[in-house]
């Protein structure tokens, strides 16, 4: 019999925190990216399905399973852009990380910071492929909870070190500005998306509004920069005009979720685009020339989540920032199942 | 600004039994049942889909969503019939319950215990509506870890109290024996499975393997008898011999699952069969006459999960069978989840 099949190692949001801290933001980042980046260059050795939504008025709730064959990964994420009225957060996440032989939970952990950081990682794995050499400059337009780990991932990744905020509402940017405060960025304020992206190398849509959007027209987009459009993630909710699709080189995850979630459910089914995991190994060109505008259309896809789980697991060793979880009946014999019931009595 | 919405209760296996143990197994099981009638009879008003399973060749990983559009459950669970070797359990479980207008999860639990009462109170109830009148003796071929779980469960919902138990292994049959002392059942130890058939007025089928087996055939089912099959839930994974299934009413929890999963995976895909919730909600006729044979096909449902969810949410209030885990992202300011992190660290 072995000991303890019964705990699952749990991380907590304070412990996340003081694992985050502990490694510091950017290292993490740096270090999650690279996970990000191996697992796409192993895509095809992944079980791949698009996510299993369950929608409703106030918005979703899903689910993002995945498996190497060796582990195997899901993600619990919901995204209700109208639960910040009442002081919630638009998008909270938890996940878990299991051993394929034999079906047990390895980690169970909080996931709202974890995907927060994954996601920017993400976009820096993609501008680092795809955006022209030499950015430093970049637009945030939304300036809500993924702001900064944007900024920050594109600074640790690419030395992003100047921003041009936009928000609707300008206290967004005023809080991102506080917290970026002696982080090395030089940043400045925009009265509007257009002064925003105005000289921006790289310009990053992240805004929250469940509904079909214009964030970016054409007109505003010039020749050379990378889009990283975050945003835009489920259907009906979109944040670039389709004319900038259609000028665009468009670079996806998942292209099956994608076409459902992304900015290209504007375009025809069968529209060409170009897959980030083929960039990456070598397979596909990503920018090919410094005048190109290209597009990540970022949905977030369920081998992130599991790079993520993959990273805090190795990185949880030696560390005190977890709690073990009673999760697993674990009788001494298999079958006994009731008699451990019946023996919890006495 | 709401207090603790970063707290989501979680249910231990340790507090799982003691809860159990608090209500008695018996009343434990009576009360989910009535939970699981209850939203069968209301199947409409569920989002209904086939699981998303994970196979390997060792088991199978499989994640059970389900939503009424109130409330949201998912179960996570794995089935590894290789485990017990290494000391771990076949099936093990843990889920969760959320609410749908915000997406926050309301409940974590162990579900290894609860699966194991949701799918023996899920038998009893189909038993009731198919079983024939006045049956009080049940045979149950394989004597596992859901075996006990049976027992009481029809003893509960429906006053069996002779038992006849058969086990390729006989100390799993003892384990049984041991573990049911004194709880009211005139229990028979069979040498075979022809040997526990005999007599019996309900045959539940529980075995482990992942193959296509023959547990029961043909000519060991006399008339009026009802089948209780709960083994067979799996592609590949079969305990009866189709000439049984020809000879049946054949009654089934969500005919697009139980068609890839169940028994009936043995019959043509157009093959008829009958609904549970319809039977339940009085729709469709069950048992027509004594001497028919019954077939609860049963493949365990999402929306089995989600009444035991449900009931044991209902049955936490006021007690102390339960801890708080820090499992959400709480920043004071729903877009200051960056700050929140910087905080941490001060």
């Amino acid at each position: 019999m072995q000991p303890n099949l019964n705990i699952v190692p749990f991380v907590s949001v304070d412990n996340m925190m003081k694992l985050v801290l502990s490694i510091g933001v950017e290292a993490f980042l740096t270090g999650l990216a690279a996970y990000v980046e191996d697992d796409f260059r192993r895509w095809e050795s992944f079980d791949k399905t698009p996510r299993v939504a369950s929608h409703s008025a106030e918005g979703v709730i899903e689910l993002m399973p995945t498996s190497d064959g060796v582990a195997y990964g899901f993600k619990y994420v919901n995204g209700h852009p109208r639960n910040t009225r009442d002081g919630r957060q638009t998008v909270t996440a938890f996940g878990v990380l299991a051993d394929v032989s034999n079906g047990y939970p390895l980690l169970l952990t909080e996931m709202t910071i974890l995907t927060a950081l994954r996601t920017a990682a993400t976009s820096a794995v993609a501008g680092r492929h795809l955006a022209a050499k030499g950015a430093r400059c970049m637009a945030i337009i939304g300036n809500g909870a993924q702001a900064e780990f944007q900024a920050l991932a594109f600074k640790a990744l690419m030395g992003i070190d100047r921003l041009r905020l936009y928000d609707i509402d300008r206290t967004a940017s005023e809080k991102c500005v506080r917290n970026l405060k002696g982080l090395g960025f030089d940043i400045h304020v925009a009265a509007s998306a257009e002064d925003a992206v105005e000289g921006a190398d790289i310009v990053t849509t992240v805004t929250a509004d469940k509904q079909y959007a214009t964030i970016l027209t054409d007109n505003m987009v010039g020749a050379g920069v990378h889009i990283n459009a975050v945003g835009g993630d489920c259907p009906g909710k979109t944040e670039l005009h389709a004319d900038i699709l259609r000028r665009a080189q468009i670079f996806v995850e998942y292209p099956p979720q994608t076409r459902i979630e992304g900015e290209i459910q504007q375009l025809p089914a069968d529209y060409p685009v170009r897959e980030l995991w083929r960039v990456i190994a070598g397979l596909d060109a990503g920018r090919a020339d410094p005048a190109e505008i290209t597009l990540f259309d970022s949905v977030g896809f369920a081998t992130e989540d599991f790079s993520a789980l993959r990273f805090v697991r190795d990185r949880l060793h030696g560390t005190q920032f977890y709690e073990d979880l009673d999760l697993l009946a674990d009788p001494d014999e298999p079958r006994d199942l009731f008699g451990m019931l019946l023996r919890a009595a006495a």
